[in-house]
């Protein structure tokens, strides 16, 4: 499980790109854009949060959360 | 340290924000803009990232990197 390989190997990720040697995402926005984004690496819809950071926090009682990021609507 | 409290209690964060019950971060960004945000809770100019997920990669094999958001100029 994620927290047992939190737990036996310090690693933050079990899930996400495992083949990738290092997952970089790349994203871009358009006006009008708000995007939620995972920083816990346990989402079902990564690089997008589900909300599965508020379990992990119960679990552990961690503090993470999403990064939000908006672009105003030009005009 | 970092590593410790991963393998301590499987917290992904120990640094950022510690007094908050979850660390939500919004941003907003404009037309021309790129940014690199952390996704490791290692970085010292948190919510960017400042390349620490290099040395956490190394210390325990993660595979973990930061997520890039642009938005093109417009016209
Ligand atoms: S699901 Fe990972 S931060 Fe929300
Ligand atoms: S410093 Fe955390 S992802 Fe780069």
């Amino acid at each position: 499980s994620p927290l047992e390989s939190r737990l036996f190997d310090g690693k933050i990720n079990s899930k996400i790109e495992l083949d990738s040697p290092k997952v970089a995402t790349m994203d871009k926005l358009v006006p009008g854009d708000k995007k939620v984004y995972c920083r816990c690496w346990l989402s079902g819809t990564f690089p997008l949060c589900d909300a599965s950071h508020v379990a992990h926090n119960k679990d552990t009682g961690d503090n993470v959360g999403p990064l939000i990021v908006s672009v105003d609507k030009s005009g």
